[in-house]
């Protein structure tokens, strides 16, 4: 672990990875879910989507130790029909379950031209567009959606009713990064409000409300995010996250986001059945190969061509991610000083060499 | 024609169907194009849509008279792999390439799980939800997406490069009228812009821009709409709109929205190349359908089970639909003052029986 001159310590991409499967290996996960869950946590680390990254392991250590997670899963995907298929996730990883689904995706797309998997009896797969980017990082155009327990209200309901119920797509674009959106459907995260209320920092207008459903700026005071969009539009956040909820829990026979147990809770035995849902399409099936890549890049030209704001940037979908992810993989990725104490603690707990 | 004690006259659907496609057959438009137009108008009129509903005839007559629109477009749908296809819509009404190409997803859906058709060489459709309610009225999940020409910012952008890329999903629900999200990925629609201007009513705050890009909320000075999200999180509306760019556009071989002639431009006689996107999957392609249709019916249940915020209500996705719909099948479907001199003068200028 290496020092720069930011206050942050620094840790090497393949160092963190190495550590993650070392110190779930000590959970008795088998190693493909090590991989698969290191692989989706350094992925967000390295792009800066902090949320979704490092600070994640030790939670994951609770879930698994706790028998939330199952560390050796026998996942079982069925193709019922040849453009579909159903990854019974046996209580395992939703990283291992996504990276398995988004396989099988695939290879029905490269058959068919389309490929779709609904994944059941799984739990938090991290940042969602991992899966999506695995898909375009492979040369096709990939979706990947996941409902939560309820954080989020209705447009014009009073509490939390929807997860933030995540939407990623992703694309390939010729000799560049892929195109890679990844968004909750809610304004901002919880961990962000979180953060917030600890150091009494001031939120933004029109993304919390209290108590009795009110818009507030007092992170102390949010119980509930409000749907991207506001007082004024959030139902169209909320309408984005219902379509999340209906083909990630209706589709997959789970429960929807209003019954689920919470992520952060206290029962860390009880298993959450979590659903995902992934689409993979081949571009070649619609247009010739050469035609999408051209339309690809003269879109992106004219996009990276507009003129800003003062002061601002226009970035496409993932222009900001892949600047992190070049500036982390130079420097390494940072980790404040909370994930420094809570690294060290899991090494120490798990009697296995520091992060180094 | 009745008069209500409202002040809008009300006119029933069916005598609107006919007029319709009694109009555009005096453009020479053949029956199949007769009939998509006036169902998909029909349909969101009923529905309430008003910016998507009757309102457009009179510029349709006028596009299709101008040959901007083929009034008998010889459609061809390629099925390129099982699962996907390609529909070349010969400059026709984007209407019947909606509801064939639909037509075309549904049926590999049946067969192979899933459906997904590129639209290209089409043109302005109408309203996104017409095509994705008709696969959720067959028994499946349907999505539609369509690019337009430029109206709304980039994120941190100065003018539009986006249109206003609506996102349609739909699905069955037993016994209930479909689930029905249908939304543009901007706050509101242009049409709204004009509206206010012409009236002197102020928008709401953050929802569009003036010449420099700055927030305004003086119609009269709009220049571009804001993605969903506004100001500081209109990434994710900007996002939303590329996404469907890229499935309209770029999957379709067709050009992006910022070079796309303005449907409410001049030039009524150079086709625009609009390309739409369709996905239909069967439910029971990836889990039984009675926990499908179980779990849609709980979730609703849930759902408008909400508690409110005072004087407001919970709805789900298409309440609002089906309850205007309901009201306009009993009461007539309401034609205000300018639309009532619209249609007397179309009825004139094409030498055909008034609206009655």
């Amino acid at each position: 672990m290496s020092r720069s001159h930011e206050p942050a310590t620094r840790v090497a991409g393949a160092d963190l990875q190495t550590f993650m499967e070392r110190a779930l290996a000590r959970c008795e996960a088998d190693e493909a879910s090590c991989r698969a869950v290191a692989r989706a946590l350094v992925t967000a680390s390295r792009m800066g989507t902090d949320s979704h990254g490092l600070r994640l392991l030790p939670h994951y250590v609770r879930a698994v130790q706790g028998g939330r997670i199952n560390p050796r899963p026998a996942m079982r995907f069925t193709r019922r029909l040849p453009g579909t298929g159903y990854l019974d996730a046996d209580d395992g990883f939703g990283h291992l379950a996504g990276f398995t689904a988004i396989e099988h995706a695939i290879s029905m797309a490269e058959e068919i031209g389309i490929g779709a998997v609904a994944v059941g009896r799984s739990s938090h797969f991290g940042a969602a567009g991992c899966y999506a980017l695995e898909a375009a990082q492979r040369g096709y155009v990939g979706l990947s959606v996941c409902n939560a327990d309820a954080l989020v209200s209705l447009h014009h309901g009073q509490g939390p009713f929807y997860g933030t119920n995540p939407i990623a797509f992703a694309a390939p674009v010729p000799n560049q990064p892929p195109y890679l959106l990844d968004m909750a459907t809610s304004s901002i995260p919880w961990n962000r409000v979180k953060q917030y209320a600890a150091i009494g920092r001031e939120l933004p207008p029109d993304v919390v409300v209290d108590r009795q459903g009110n818009l507030t700026t007092d992170a102390s005071q949010a119980v509930s995010l409000l749907p991207l969009g506001g007082a004024d539009f959030g139902f169209k956040g909320a309408g984005l996250a219902g379509m999340v909820e209906v083909l990630s829990a209706t589709l997959t026979g789970m429960i929807h986001g209003f019954r689920m147990l919470p992520m952060s809770g206290e029962d860390m035995s009880t298993p959450r059945g979590v659903g995902h849902f992934f689409l993979v399409m081949r571009p070649d099936a619609f247009v010739e190969r050469d035609i999408f890549d051209r339309g690809m890049l003269d879109y992106l030209e004219d996009l990276r061509a507009q003129p800003a704001l003062e002061g601002r940037e226009v970035l496409a979908p993932g222009d900001r991610e892949w600047r992190c992810q070049a500036r982390r993989d130079a420097e390494g990725i940072p980790l404040d000083s909370a994930n420094v104490v809570a690294y060290a603690e899991l090494a120490e707990e798990l009697a296995m060499p520091a992060l180094s």
